[in-house]
Parts: C-alpha cells; sequence; structure tokens
C-alpha cells in the first residue's frame, strides 16, 4: 500500500505547526490522526472567563503505513516533526473516536444496491449500537454510552484473512490490487449456489435464491482442475463475498441478541470498497428481514486512531468542531491510488479536513 | 475419497435380499442408507392381530461415494440390486433422521478436551434442538418436535470451503488427506494470534488468551513468504480452526436466539474428526460461556439419508428397531481409511448395523 507519499500538509500551501498526533498501530496497518495549526493563529488562543480558549483553527490529517514498515512510519513522524500522543487502549480509542459522527456531518450512511445515503446521527439518538471494527481480525463492541461500551464478540475471519488467502491464492501483491482484482470477478466460477445443487426446485420458501451461496469455495473441489485453472479476479471476489457476507451475519446475529437496530461497521477492511460495502449491507438485510441497518464511516480506517488523539490531553471529541464551511473532504494527494473514491467524498488515503480544536 | 470398495454385506457371509434404498445426493458426496434382510427371514411376515407385521431382521448399511462419481454409485445400486426409495426433501430427512439418535444406544455424544461421553436421549427430553447439517454449506434447523422443523439458518462456509480452499492451496487430492494433514499442523505458523499483538498486555479481561486466534490466515499477509513457503500440514490446521470456529460460533449465535440449549452437528464434515469436534465444541463452550452444549452423532453424515429411508414407504424410525445386543459398530471392510475411528465406534464409512425393521 502506498498511501502516504508525499503529504501536502495544508491546502493553502502555508506553513503549518503540527501540535500533536495519535497511532493506532494495528495488525496490518498503522493508521495516523495528527493535527497541524494554521501558521497564522496564536501559539496560545486567549482564553474566555471561564478558562476555555477560544478555538485553535488547523487541519486534521489521515495516513497510513503498513505495520511492517514501521520505519517508513518513524521516519515520516520525524521528519514532520510529530509529537506523540495518544494511547493503546484500542477499543476505548474506537469508541471515542465513533464521537467524530456528532462532529462531522455526512460522516455516517447506509449503503444499499450501489446507492450511498447520508444519515446525520444526533447524541440523543446515537446509543446503544454495535461498533464492528473489521482490521486484521474484526471486534464487535456493543456501545452503550460515551466511554461505556463492552466487547461482546468478533471473529478472526477479517482483512487478515481476506488479504492472507488471498495472497496465498492470487499472488497479488498488495491489499489494494487484490481487492481491485475483485471488481472484474464472478464467484460462480468457484462458489456452490443453492441453483447449482437444487436445480429448477423452489427454495425461495426458506429464503435462498438460486444465486445464493450454498458454499464458498465448493466448485474448487473439483477433481480436474488446480488453482492455476482458476481465475484470481475470480477467486478475490469469492473470497470477498465469502468473509463480507459472514462478518455480516455475525454482526447481525450479534446486535440481535442485544436489541440493537444499528450497526457501524468500521475499520480498515471496507475501505469504501463498494462491493464490500453491498456485501455486508446486503447481509445485514438478509438476516434481520430489514430490521436492523449497517451503516458504515467515511473515516472508518482511523477510528482507533481519533479516539487516541482526542483522548490525549483528555479531549473529547466534542472539543473538535469541523469547519462544517469547508467542502468535505479537503483532499491532498491521493497519489495513484485508484481504489478510493474521493468523487464520493471517502476519505481513506492521506487527507486532511480544516477544523478547530478547543483546549480546556 | 474411497469408501466404497466392496461391501461384505453381511457380517455372517449369509445370503441377503435388499428390500430398500434410500439416497441422499448432496453437493460433495452422496450417501446410502439401505437394508438388507437376512435371507432365513419371511418375505412377508405373520401380521399381528392389528395389522402390524412382526419385524423384519436383518442389516442397515450405510455408504457413500462422492458426487462427482455417481457413475460407480449408479453401478453399484445396479450390481447390488438394490431398490430406490427415500425421497429429495433434504431438510425434512435430516430432521426426520434424527429420530435414529431414539432408536440406537451411543449413537450421541458430547466432546471436550479429547474425551468423548455418550448421552443416552429421551423423547421427551430430545426437543426443541438446533440441528447444525454441515455438508458443503451449512445449514439451521431448530426442531421442536416430530415433523416440526424451520431453517432458521445458515452459512457459506463449510466443508465444500475446507475441501475447496484447501485444495487450491494443498494440492491434497482427496478431504481425507488434508484432514490428516491437519494432525500435524500448528496454526500460529499461519494465523495472528492475539499474543502477537498485543504481547503481553492483560487481554483475560475480554476474555481472550494469548493463543486465541485474532486473524486467520492474518500472517500469509507477510511481504517475503510465497504459499510455497508454507507448510500444507499448517494450512490445513489454520483452514480446519477457522471453519469449525466460524460453525460453532454462528450456531451458538443461532441457539441462543431461540434459547436452545442442546446444538447436534451432524454432516460429513465432521466425519468422527477429533480436532474437527473439539474446535466446534470448545467454540459453543466458548461463546456461551458453558451454557450451551455441542453435542454429535456417530451416524453425522446419514441423517439425510436415513430420514429418507424411513420416510419412504411412511416409516417412521421408531419403527427401527436396532438389535441392541449387537456390539455397535458392526464393522463391514474399511478400506484403507485411517481417518476414522473404528475402534471409538464411529460410523463413518461402509458399515452396517444389525437391526429390525416393523412394517404397517
Amino acid at each position: 500500500m502506498e498511501h502516504n507519499r508525499e503529504v501536502e500538509i495544508d491546502g493553502n500551501s502555508n506553513p503549518i505547526q503540527i501540535s500533536r498526533l495519535a497511532l493506532d498501530i494495528g495488525g496490518s496497518l498503522i493508521k495516523l490522526v495528527y493535527f497541524s495549526r494554521n501558521s497564522g493563529d496564536d501559539e496560545d488562543p486567549p482564553k474566555d472567563k471561564v478558562g476555555v480558549s477560544s478555538g485553535v483553527n488547523g487541519r486534521l490529517h489521515f495516513a497510513m503505513f503498513e505495520t511492517a514498515k514501521i520505519n517508513d512510519c518513524l521516519q515520516f513522524i520525524s521528519a514532520n516533526k510529530l509529537l506523540l500522543g495518544g494511547g493503546f487502549q484500542h477499543q476505548e480509542n474506537c469508541t471515542n473516536g465513533m464521537s467524530f459522527i456528532k462532529a462531522v456531518n455526512q460522516e455516517a450512511f447506509t449503503y444499499l444496491n450501489g446507492s450511498k445515503e447520508f444519515v446525520q446521527i444526533n447524541h440523543n439518538d446515537l446509543y446503544p449500537y454495535l461498533l464492528v471494527n473489521i482490521g486484521s481480525g474484526v471486534s464487535m463492541i456493543k456501545v452503550d454510552g460515551d466511554g461505556k461500551f463492552e466487547r461482546v464478540s468478533g471473529t478472526s475471519v477479517g482483512g487478515g484473512t481476506f488479504w492472507g488467502l488471498g495472497k496465498l491464492l492470487t499472488k497479488c501483491q498488495s491489499f489494494d490490487e487484490l481487492l481491485e482484482l475483485s471488481h472484474r470477478g464472478d464467484n460462480k466460477a468457484i462458489d456452490t449456489l443453492v441453483g447449482d445443487i437444487y436445480g429448477g426446485m423452489d427454495y425461495s420458501k426458506i429464503g435462498l435464491s438460486s444465486t445464493t451461496i450454498a458454499s464458498s469455495f465448493g466448485k474448487a473441489t473439483s477433481h480436474c482442475k488446480e488453482l492455476e485453472d482458476y481465475k484470481p479476479e475470480d477467486i478475490s471476489w469469492s473470497l470477498l463475498r465469502m468473509i463480507s457476507n459472514n462478518i455480516g451475519q455475525i454482526s447481525y446475529l450479534n446486535a440481535l441478541r442485544f436489541g440493537l437496530k444499528r450497526i457501524f461497521f468500521g475499520g480498515f477492511f471496507i475501505r469504501s470498497h463498494s462491493y464490500t460495502m453491498d456485501t455486508i449491507a446486503v447481509a445485514v438485510h438478509f438476516w434481520s428481514k430489514g430490521e436492523a441497518k449497517a451503516m458504515f464511516l467515511r473515516h472508518e480506517g482511523f477510528l482507533g486512531a481519533l479516539g487516541a488523539f482526542m483522548s490525549y490531553e483528555r479531549h473529547s471529541l466534542d472539543d473538535l468542531v469541523v469547519n462544517q464551511m469547508m467542502p468535505l473532504p479537503v483532499n491532498a494527494s491521493l497519489g495513484t491510488d485508484t481504489n478510493y473514491d474521493p468523487l464520493n467524498g471517502d476519505i481513506n488515503g492521506t487527507e486532511s479536513i480544516q477544523c478547530s480544536v478547543y483546549r480546556a
């Protein structure tokens, strides 16, 4: 992955001052969130009469590195004179990071049949919810309120499984290349579909259609074919559907268990990838018979880093006021990565948004 | 798979007469159950005063073929002059087949930490339960009583996934060879464990240990290794644990949803394989915090065929009286297959048991 070429720190090319940085070091990726003060701003803004300073204007930046290339990350931190704040309590950071959806317009959205719908969520309407953080593995966290959360479930079948199995099966050299491949894939070459088994029978009674996957990779059991006989793009698509479906199903079952109607999916597996979101949303819709809703987040991959960023110096994200007058996102250099969808406003590469931070 | 060499139809080598046969044709395997009348028995046994005949003595036989080799199966049927009965309503047949556990001693057992414990289940104590049939895919059926059942869930990640992915990754030529490989495997070469991520931290608070799998195949994302650098036995073991864990978890979540304390696992994926049963049992135990119990069946793979067999001519398995004086199982030729455990009394190859069938 190459998301950290050169960061154009400020959209206006003004010199900037970094105030702080938070890191979220995962099994596959290191996520960074850091704030840069605009140079025109005072170092110590005046405090009002209750001792609260006025906002410090600047930009919030998002960047990531592969965990295996941690040296590049350290070099980046050093070259940009970033000061490390941010803690390592990943779960707590993720749930803290969720407050971001209250601070930013057009942060949370639903996705179904290729169409995205932004949902503005009020504080009073947010809890309780299930937060499904899909990194290398998957954590499912029931969140009942600010700082009130519990890890209720998880699965080892996550982003690391997609990338690990995918790498072994396709020889792709990056997660993004593997995702990109899936666009051109067709799972009926490898998966056994319900229609393959039952032929013309009526299986709608039991809620299945002829294209429902009966057995993921079931056709790969064929005696007359080897790995080389399958197209990498078909393998990628089957793998993506298997894993997305599975996460959607287990998430729904856990939401059901605690009576949670809303499931937020975060973490870098999703990467605003439309097929991934579509499969997860369809799985939640299918298993819940339309009762539960899958929600996605534009800053999905940065929940942990955002939470760490704000917990540093005991800030809550309520202190962060994003300048809503600026079009979101303000893209910085996106490199040559084509998997993301900047036109749709997804922030997953190296980007920054204009904001103000208030200090107690 | 080579489970159908030559069937020694009768342990006593007496000439026999086949009365009927039932087939269960799955995505990977065809399962056969057929009854052979002992030659000494009358063709039409005398009826008692309410019109019920006395029992016909004979043997119930179990055999299987790969679905891809259906011609071998048809040849076998023809050579043995078997008469096809048995229907194609797979779910109904499976739940019918479950009655077998009432007819046979030492049919159902629990499995934990390598130790098997038989449970004799009374009719009054049987319902409701969750029946998880693991074939190429997985069906989860809530059974409330004789003939009262509903498919409530399922997953495409089943035996076909294990065998399909395993074949692509290891070049094994049979399901049994792949299973056999897993015995010598170690998943820490390929899976990312909780201990790999968090090091010496205390993660027991969230119910995880250092050997809990954080990401299945997570280590296969490493840049410096290719498929050839991993041992097939490690791949097989990681795959088996991933799939067994996942089935155990989804099954438990569905049992919880309907308040079912007992989960029966059937279908040919299990094949009395100790690691598979152990992983499923541990998953159910782990996720339910010991509240739910995984149960296994000696004739696990033949539920559908058994049900079909008995539904033919409107028999219920209550009409089947297995001769409990005979040691179970009476092995016929097991061929060279070493994955099964005849010493432990598991019936998954070509075998037969002594029984009597009553006709209305």
